[in-house]
């Protein structure tokens, strides 16, 4: 679990930030992945279609499902049989369009959703608690301030 | 590209934190492995290999290999194959062992791989341009007693 190999053998500073993050944030994704399938028998893309589409209560197309969900990768398809097939997910027509459809949260879907989201928010507010308050402001600031420039940056050279 | 979909209603502090710093590290991930695509014609697995590799020089068994390689996942015998026949690995006799072998950098390998690393070290340090030198030190720190409260944690919970 422990990217240093990565680096160059002079090490500079923002190297050694990036693989410490990238080791933290893998350390992390890979607890939730063990909770997800400890408390929930499931997956982290099964629970990250679940909420993409308790984000979008009127429900969501298959490609725009896709779309959001390329980071996390998966089958979108095969996942929302599975959850169509547990009665966690139905498909709704789409008016004037016979052969698209939304997918979207049953209320079983989204009363399971809702516990997996509140004890997500426990692993990671515990994944956390080794900081104090400011510190947690500290580095959303500090974190905050990459990503802009990293846009900037992005937006620049495309 | 944005993983805010994961939290809870509620949003609090750490979890808005962990959403920040999961999305940033995606993001500067996907642009690590568009360069090695386009720079190198090779992927991070790969990358990662040669770089466990190059910090044993001696070489590495294939079970070695492999328990290093866990976090990128990738097929460690397959990348393995194929950096043999591209003549950037070698397998080397176990003395003692006739069935056992350990794989390592070829000279072409070590040289080809000094050029990676050094533009990774490059795009990395663009990644974190943004911040002044005293502001990824701070970050570095932050991050560094999350990690140490969270191996603490782990501990005591195994």
């Amino acid at each position: 679990m422990d990217m240093e190999a990565r680096g160059h053998s002079e090490h500079p500073q923002a190297l050694r930030l990036w693989l410490r993050m990238l080791t933290l944030t893998q350390l992390v994704e890979k607890q939730v992945r063990t909770e997800l399938r400890a408390q929930f028998e499931t997956t982290l893309p099964r629970f990250d279609l679940m909420a993409q589409l308790e984000r979008n209560p009127d429900g969501l197309k298959m490609n725009e499902l896709s779309r959001r969900m390329m980071v996390t990768g998966g089958n979108v398809t095969g996942i929302t049989d599975q959850l169509v097939n547990e009665g966690l997910v139905e498909r709704v027509e789409v008016a004037g369009d016979r052969r698209a459809y939304r997918v979207r949260l049953t209320p079983r879907g989204r009363s399971l959703f809702g516990d997996m989201a509140r004890q997500h928010e426990n692993w990671i507010v515990a994944a956390f608690d080794g900081l104090s308050s400011s510190e947690v402001d500290a580095l959303h600031r500090l974190l905050g301030k990459v990503k802009a420039h990293y846009k900037d940056t992005a937006l620049e050279t495309t």
